[in-house]
């Protein structure tokens, strides 16, 4: 039988979500406890993994047991069991098709950020860009990245993968909070720090360093050099997965 | 010479502002550091103490002293001093008819909320408050809080303070993301615990165990017995002050 589990996390103290030897990750210590609450060998598959640092509102993974469960019953004592900044938010059976990473038709992450002066509540979960960036540039910027697009430019260089062709659907920023922004971005998947090469190109974008014009060279390019650098995984939220 | 100092923290690991012999507080910390800086014996006044666990986006202070200052250079240096979980934001120079508690004419406090399972990334700094809550009788029940009156109902019962009256100019809820929200309080003045109790009682109201009507005859009761329980310190935030 297959389940879906949705989880959200903080990651500022996991090594990632990707299972590692010696290394505590958030697949670690969910298939730790959940074998544990139903003393069976679980394997679990997420949407994808999330990177070191980086936290998930919602993150969405699947896995199969022999057992038909009391999901309330599971959730309640999974819960008990997981450390305190990863939580089920449910468990719901589902069928053979479904699978968390291949069937995801949509992801949108989150980049939290500020600007001016340091906030120690906003650095719980925010990133400084410091004082004189202009958003307004930052967010005409952002269109440019919207659609069917190779995207070498905004991908790290140490990757397996071959295609880096990603349809973004949506970018933009919003304020939150006087000085408090987010940048919401919503595509049928990422490359290896993809959003935060993105977020460090508006940055630059933003304090006058990259021309707004210049985007559509620099994704065309296809070049890594040409792109902004790669902003803190804090800051950044995998918000939900669409199915 | 007096200086208007504004301030942010995260008062987590704070026993609140007020300097106390033998603990770590927010006005034991910033004299330390700014005695340190200038050499000097330097004493803080705030608009007002923060509880422990609460923080603030911006707080203000003033302090005299006898020196011309460099506003930037002492703000740079006292924030390399500064623990990392309290930074200065400004530091203006003012007239000695400036002070930081008796000149506020408003305060604005926020405290922030979730409904629904547990997120390791608000529990950062939000409340929990649960499931099967209503928002929007929470919502209907802010406007009887409006205005000058005795908050007896909503004040701590070990405070000294005689005159319980108070103004609020402003109160009510708004959503943030999905399932976030923050209660936003201005007034004159805030009693001991005001807005955490004024919070609990609103919780209380979402869950149908005070209903919208009553809040007129528990403001008029001027009983602490009638209104809902503190909510925790964690969501509380100083958010503004007005002079």
């Amino acid at each position: 039988m297959r389940y879906i589990l949705k989880i959200s996390y903080d990651g500022t103290n996991y090594c990632g979500f990707q299972k590692q030897v010696n290394k505590i990750t958030i697949q670690g210590e969910l298939e730790r406890c959940l074998s544990q609450v139903l003393k069976d060998n679980i394997s679990i598959t997420a949407s994808g993994r999330t990177d070191a640092g980086v936290s998930a509102i919602e993150q969405v993974c699947h896995f199969d047991c022999e057992q038909e469960l009391d999901k309330h019953k599971t959730m309640k004592y999974l819960n008990v069991i997981l450390p305190q900044d990863i939580q089920c938010l449910s468990i719901e059976k589902t069928t053979l098709s479904f699978h968390a990473r291949k069937s995801a038709k949509k992801k949108t992450y989150e980049y939290l950020f500020y600007v001016g002066s340091a906030v120690p509540v906003y650095d719980k979960f925010a990133t400084n860009i410091g004082y004189n960036i202009d958003i307004s540039k930052m967010n005409s910027a952002c269109k440019y990245f919207i659609g069917e697009k190779d995207f070498s430019a905004f991908c790290a260089s140490n990757t397996s993968v071959v295609d880096k062709t990603r349809t973004i659907y949506n970018l933009e920023i919003k304020p939150i909070e006087e000085n408090l922004y987010k940048l919401i971005i919503t595509g049928n998947g990422f490359l290896y720090n993809m959003v935060r090469i993105i977020m460090g190109t508006l940055v630059s974008i933003g304090l006058g360093k990259i021309s707004v014009l210049d985007v559509e060279n620099i994704i065309n390019s296809k070049d890594r050099a040409k792109s902004g650098k790669t902003m803190p995984s804090k800051g950044l939220f995998l918000k939900k997965v669409q199915y």
